[in-house]
């Protein structure tokens, strides 16, 4: 994400009313109280990690009114992209948290968050990064503490070595794949699609989408028993 | 399977035109020249394996005509049923075989086979009885051995605990998952699905269908390297 330095960015976004700035002293501050910031607090409550430039969120809310929407980044630029779309928009139903991932499990209370959404996370190809990646046991640990019962997990991503990592990972984890394609745009879950900023560049390549759902939990048994 | 046994099963079997019948001297006898019975040899084979009553192959052959089918099947009576099923549709691309999968490695030759299918496989769920489910690892290496380059497996099943086992079998011998939902018939995938006696049964009762599709080789690597 290249993107020209905005100085007003910072000031923009922590004054903004669709925007929680988390810093280290408040980030707590809506813990278990996310619905309530929204005009239908009883609706599933459905979190974007690393929105970016915010394309799917500004359409999903639109096409989805009958959930609640949030998105998480932590570059300001972006995520003031995302916002602008975002408030066009006009729709009640979304959100925005200016922070990172690692706060997530004192962002959200156990059971508040019905899906989590990792839309091309950074693949972080490194073996000495691995611990970066959205889907590194440790977040896994976090995501699944704050799912609530039956909620699941969304990944979406062009990187071949991040989908088979993160396949690992569920596995080890004991998540349970739901569904998966490794190729989306020609598969017949394309027409319910959203795209994202990225996923449109790399479609527009011919390049395969890789998708996964996934759950915690009910681990797979090797052994179905005597 | 409970059918009433008919003893000229076995006689109208072994002379049948569509049926070859395997035995321990003649089971290697069109190894490498499946694709020379059918009126179009260049055609991709896909091979059904424990076919029983024949509804998949009956309607996929008159749906498919590009490609030639072949069922496997080792007990007489429902392999009647299925061969009855089967020249009735008068399709050209059908054939059957009445034989064990355990032969299926002297039955076709390497790369032979461009699809396998498994459909409602018995789940064989005592652990004693591990070895004898056709996605044991035993089975995935003949599977392996003669399937061409790109080819796959699709397992269809009701039981979630054969579902489990397949997928770590999978994974333990490195196939890759391309496509997966537990949940077939409430999957996009629904539309295009062609049912098996076995599958509209549960179906009726309101059972999830597990689907997965699969392919050997191209290991997921848990470290895409530096
Ligand atoms: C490759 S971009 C994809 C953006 C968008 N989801 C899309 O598909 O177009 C990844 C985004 O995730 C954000 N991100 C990465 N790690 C993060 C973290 N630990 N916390 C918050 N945001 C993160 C990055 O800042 C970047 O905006
Ligand atoms: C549960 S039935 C399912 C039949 C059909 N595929 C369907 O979905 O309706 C399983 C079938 O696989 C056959 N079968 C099981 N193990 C086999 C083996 N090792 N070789 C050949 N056929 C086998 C059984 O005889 C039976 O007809």
């Amino acid at each position: 994400m290249r993107l020209r330095r905005k100085p007003e960015a910072k000031k923009i976004l922590s004054e903004h009313p669709l925007v929680f700035t988390a810093t280290e002293e408040n980030k707590s501050e809506f813990q278990g109280r996310w619905r309530e910031l929204f005009p239908e607090p009883a609706q599933p409550l459905h979190v974007e990690l690393g929105t970016g430039k915010g394309q799917f969120l500004a359409k999903t809310s639109g096409l989805h009114p009958e959930i609640n929407w949030i998105g998480v980044e932590r570059i300001e630029e972006p995520l003031l992209m995302a916002v602008r779309k975002g408030e066009a928009t006009k729709n009640p139903n979304l959100r925005y948290i200016w922070a990172d991932v690692q706060w997530l499990d004192e962002i959200f209370a156990p059971g508040e968050v019905d899906r989590f959404y990792l839309h091309f996370s950074d693949p972080w190809p490194k073996k000495r990064h691995t611990k970066r990646r959205l889907t590194y046991r440790t977040f896994l640990e976090r995501y699944e503490k704050l799912l609530a019962p039956g909620g699941d997990l969304i990944l979406k991503t062009d990187s071949v070595s991040l989908f088979d990592f993160s396949l690992e990972e569920f596995q080890e984890a004991g998540w349970e794949t739901i569904e998966l394609s490794r190729d989306l745009h020609h598969s017949p879950y394309a027409s319910a699609n959203i795209t994202t900023e990225y996923e449109d560049k790399f479609v527009s390549r011919g390049m395969p989408i890789h998708y996964v759902r996934v759950r915690p939990g009910r681990k797979g048994s090797a052994d179905p028993g005597e």
